[in-house]
């Protein structure tokens, strides 16, 4: 589905590179395969080996880095970050990476994930006098390494590594050194590749195609990648780890070309859609995907299915500019800018229309009326993954059940309120074994499920009163 | 393939309506759906039935209309044009609709299409001392309007259609009432909406399902379709008629979504590609499609062949905003930005590519080459369409034959020069009944297949001698 | 007075080079010095010998040419211009240079002044089959060139300058020549300069000091000028030449670096403020003169008057890029953001308030309530020019008798208006000698003095009608 | 002089209101009419007494504020500031106000002036654990009060006030309440006005007259100003001050319209000019002075010694926007934007050139060549102001002694560097007297004389040891 449509939001995507005489142009393209990830800001921090020097602003990577501000981002390593989009906060603050300066020396620092006690750190770091300028989770970090006095960086570092819970993929960069963490379990992805001699650290493998580097391997939970003069040093903060990784990652978020854990993302959506169409038959003239993110399921349940696979929906794919939005009065005559239905195509046919999820049902709802109008006959909903029930705390921006139209609909229910003929999702078990369970002896095969059981892999500190009092609440 | 990289150019996309108390905003999202069609600039005019108000720049509809200068274009009415993209040459005074200033009247004026007796119209013209502030053939027929003095401005303009050769789409726009053209050919693409009781006009029918306009009929060759508060009244401008479809538009130029001639433009490419599988199979692991515009032969071969279709090739999103293209250096280093070749599904594979056409070559080789580096064991190009080996000069931009790699080489030159491990096009006659002889008693069906086999349905005017001389020189 | 306040403004700017490495940017820097005569907009044309390339838009000249527009004029020859700036009316096509395209040439044009037969011209010119594709005066001469079939591009030209009656400064470029040429009136100021072997043609001669040029000679009334290879010609297009030198130039538009006939501008200032102080002397305090045009005559009156000159007013000088004017709200509350009187200089004081003219009187009762608010004890208003009493139609913005207050009310009714202790203006004898008769043989010294007694140097042609029954309404 | 010539900057204006329905907005204007004080970013932050919100960026604050980001700011009061230009250093960073996110609240800050024990408090600080996200000395602050536990933030800030030491003013704002705060000398200026019920602060009087303010009083040495719903009070947060008012104010960076410890600068700068007449006339036959902060002395010079002011230098009032410059070899050509020296009025004749004060000498040199070019017989250079010889600590951007060249030079060395014919300055004694003592029992009448004489009114902290070193150096 659309990101611009669906109002799922990563959160953010970061890219690195140490020893390239074009850093910080690598990171801008590295940067630029990676704009899926994050729509509302972009910036990168370089340096040459003396100091950091750092642009960032609102707005996508092109627009951030439009008037030749590349140009001053000299030296042989760079880090960069793009951020999600969240309706209306347009906060210029939170972009990063963060640059914080030191006594006697900088630090940047650029996060993909969400910290579950973040809050409580926060409290206790101002009770002891500090002070924070933004009100990203993502400053916590740097006065957690500040505060540790251990009297050596990487110490402090992995001190405050492990303090801080939950999802975080983090990069950071000072005068003479990159690193990047990943939580110890491994929530979002991370990957090392190489172009030469130059070792860059990536949120996807697709931004390795990119730039033109070889896949090394993935970032491991619980790992800290050391990478300067002295080449890559792989140390681990923790040992207490295991292998979460976000399932949505694979259903949604990641870029088909993209492989995580090693499985590629196309793959992976394909298998899923070709179980769907196992778990889920219904016989009909023509499957479409609803583009870009469940192409790959649609095609998947065709080949299952035998039914012709067809461009049922087109996407404008200049929508990402567009500044003006039909008024309301406008939008109920039916005029639309993104998505398009293809009356030569569905018109009096019996339509499967295969979607990746279900967030909380008025796009869905939308996409098939206009199914409907384009003539079709029926229209039989097909999820590529379970009804997502349960919220997010370790990166995805979706924090209460009350968005969620599975937490408060029965499938039938919801089948009603968007107008389908029917509807079904994919199993649980389905869904992990078109995935292909990438660790099989860890639980759920190394995924994170919790969007669709409640099997939160953590604990939720700073949620977890509020979760529990919400599903009370539902009692 | 993606019209950022093939360098074959639509030339433009025109839009109308009449008669709706938001007409230059309807517009508006009409050219957005028609912004494949050109990238280069776009504009609109409109008419509160006393004056005529017009914007236009270079760039993008969402640029050009970015600070609220839709807000000045009030009235019922309004036309509007997006115009393609060539490299280097911007120049804002050939972006459309035109605004001409008569003593006692206005004409906005907006063309998709190319004249083949401009130049020597032109030189008529200014040798009876009209002056042109373009360099664009549009002009030509405002002048010889002008020119014509019957009065009666239907007339006027009636005797200048007939003075006008090649391929045209027009739409005019006064205080008083709407126009639309087409040659005597009907080589563009064009069709009447209806919102209620308003008109829309549009280059391609995708823009209807956008406006949330319903299908009336497509202009037909010769007629002059006038809309005023009398109502809609067609007229022709002349008899002498027949359908020669630009088949490009099936195959490469109009959204799928769209309808040309009653025949669906993604079913069309579709059938194409299973017709391709028949003439052309060969026996691999995956099909692909180059994106946007192969997926549908694509889907269609795959579906034919029983090979499985994968997307073996992914586009980034976001390229077309983008300011900053790789250095030479980093490019040789592999760093690209718009297409990538997704290694988890390509690696050890033999893949077959499916495209919708060869230009120049440049873009299929670089393609093969990165499904090469991405691990591809075989790649095997097919094409869905004949060879490109003649120009266009009704609305293309491709006006010589040297441009064209295959007037120049052998299919297996062209399979050598690309590194492809086979190379096979579609037949012209697979091609023809693939798209689906719209009007069957005519030649081709209706359609212009002169880019395959040079035969074109009209004289070529201003450029015969030239053309001529080069298949002269070619011997 | 600021011409941001005044709501009187000159029509454009121009300037030319022939033969330099920079041509363009030589221009640029030219019309910079020339801003204040117009902005609108801006634009430039260079050659390179075979073909006219050019840039122009809305906004003052640095936005126009501020990502790198330059860069693309390349060529020995340029041609610029600078347009006013008229409230809300924001025309693109209407920024010169005017660029049109003939066979086998083209042709440049830029116009400093109005035309007073425009209207006919056009008409007829129509009325042949001509087509305007502005609503400006200025493309009249390019069809009159155009349609002189004498065989020679310089006889065409001058038969076409003999078409146009009124004010004119012309600057036109073609492939190989740049022209200039002056009304037989010469209305507006131009003048010729020289960088080293380059010619440089000016509105204004402070143009010259900022691009390091030494002045030649003023362009004379019905002159001529031909700029090639072959250097520097001087013909003239007609015999029937006197001078009706723009008195407003001197008093209120031309920069008071610039010369105009060998007088300084700002010496003539100087001298109509002495004038006035001997003319309308009056006992006060302070001496204060309206920024930036009247402070020369200010600095004279206070010289002669032996009172001492103040900053009693001062100007904002980033107001030129304000985007967010006061609400009427917050004006009513007295916020303001162009002008400020000096309390710690009026408070208490009787003040002379010098201003170069009154054109509607709404700016004047405005500085004056400005001054009283910040304590001023008395207001005494000296007007270094006579009552402007009759519209312009030579390149002036005033083209009717009721915009003016002196036209409708007496000297003692505007002091009321305006809410001054007293109001006098300079005599225009006393006008005259101050300038200082640079053409002492002919009618007011070689000054147009229209504005101030209505006798226009020509017939009117298309606005005599309207003209004298503005008169008549007003008995 | 020219501020974009001159390149001595004033470090920033700031500005606030409590209790006005159009806060932000009466802070735009108030902020507009201290562009003058620093033209490389600005902010705005106000609060609707729940959370603050804020806008800052790099650019004019017409810039910052174009695309209608006032709208957001939303709320009773608010403050402002704008940073001074620094050649170069483009750091969105450290533009203000700077926002800081406490725990339970927020807290807005602007900062005019230089602390001269920054880098210490910010080395202990962060010795503390304290981090900092700007190079700028401003955020110190915040980080005392923070760190100050007496649990009521009125004392917090008290006790920060007194460890920071230099010059300062500053505002802060949180949800219920501004702050406005002056250090122990009030180096900086700072008043307060009123608009009805509403209080404003600004750095100077001019903005008072701009937002239809009336003058209440001026901040004094010392006080911490504290605005809320119960009104205005005044507390002190120290009682050992004493007056050293920043003469520079007066010489050069207010604007005349200000009003600086009840004495208009304007009125200042003319008597200076007087003085300068007393005791360094020189026979010539015109006064000029550099604009735009020369004027008023120059002015005063004509009027004491009986020769005629004239505008002999121009300046053009469009600078500011230019992002072009000529080229070294169009400036060696003589090109140049920013200065015009008039011809009419020099050639020839002996000139008096006024200027405020001398810093490099590569203006001045400048200047008095582009005067001799334009035929001036002779250049006599007055400077309204003693040699400037010391570095400045408390605000302004001269830091080190061997970037003045009247540290290194004597006064007739300079004059044959600037290329003059003479070259005086007005001694200490004549300054002070025409500012006119405001604090006459205090030390040069409450001012601050340091730049000329080495006499600092404080410890000198971080920079005493490099400052000691540098006098050594010289000897």
């Amino acid at each position: 589905m659309l990101a611009e449509v669906k109002g799922l939001n990563e959160e953010c995507g970061i890219f690195g590179i140490w020893d390239h005489p074009n850093a910080a142009e690598i990171t801008y393209y590295g940067l630029h395969s990676l704009q899926h990830r994050g729509q509302e800001g972009a910036g990168i921090v370089s340096t040459d080996g003396e100091t950091l020097k750092g642009h960032r602003n609102l707005g996508l990577l092109a627009d951030v880095f439009k008037h030749g501000e590349l140009d001053d981002l000299k030296g042989k390593a760079a880090i960069g970050h793009v951020r999600y989009a969240t309706a209306g906060q347009k906060n210029l603050g939170n972009v990063q990476p963060f640059l914080f300066h030191f006594h006697s020396s900088s630090l940047a620092l650029a996060h993909n994930g969400n910290l579950v006690n973040a809050k409580t750190l926060r409290r206790e770091l101002e009770e002891e006098g500090a002070i924070f300028q933004t009100s990203s989770d993502t400053e916590v970090l740097a006065h957690l390494i500040k505060r540790s006095h251990t009297g050596d960086f990487v110490e402090d570092l992995k001190v405050a590594l492990n303090k801080v819970k939950g999802g975080f993929a983090y990069m950071l960069l000072t005068e003479d050194t990159m690193y990047a963490a990943l939580d110890p379990n491994g929530f979002r992805p991370l990957s090392i590749g190489r172009i030469g001699d130059s070792y860059v650290v990536a949120s996807e493998t697709c931004a390795f195609e990119t730039v033109g580097a070889e896949f090394v391997r993935d970032v491991e939970p619980g790992e800290l990648i050391i990478i300067n003069n002295d080449g890559l040093r792989i140390e681990k903060f923790t040992e207490n780890v295991k292998h979460s990784i976000c399932s949505m990652e694979y259903i949604y978020f990641a870029r088909p070309d993209s492989n995580i854990a090693g499985i590629n993302v196309h793959s992976a959506r394909k298998r899923s859609g070709k179980r769907l169409a196992k778990e889920a038959f219904v016989d009909a003239d023509v499957v479409t995907g609803v583009p870009d993110s469940s192409i790959s399921a649609a095609i998947g349940y065709a080949e299952e299915s035998g039914l012709p696979y067809e461009l049922g929906l087109i996407k404008n794919r200049y929508v990402a500019r567009t500044f003006i939005q039909p008024s309301q009065e406008l939008r109920e005559q039916g005029v639309r800018m993104k998505l398009s239905a293809v009356r030569g195509v569905v018109e009096g046919k019996r339509v499967v229309m295969i979607d990746d999820s279900i967030v909380r049902g008025t796009t869905s709802k939308r996409i098939v009326q206009l199914l409907r109008e384009a003539g079709a006959a029926e229209v039989h909903v097909r999820i590529a993954s379970p009804p997502l029930a349960f919220p997010c705390f370790y990166g995805i921006d979706i924090q209460t059940r009350n968005e969620l139209i599975a937490s408060n609909y029965s499938v039938d229910e919801i089948c009603r309120i968007i107008g389908a003929d029917s509807l079904e999702y994919l199993s649980e078990e389905g869904l992990v074994d078109s995935i292909g369970r990438p660790y099989p002896n860890e639980p759920y095969g190394g995924l994170c499920m919790a969007y669709f059981n409640g099997d939160y892999p953590t604990p939720l500190y700073d949620y977890e009163a509020e979760y529990l009092a919400s599903l009370e609440a539902e009692k």
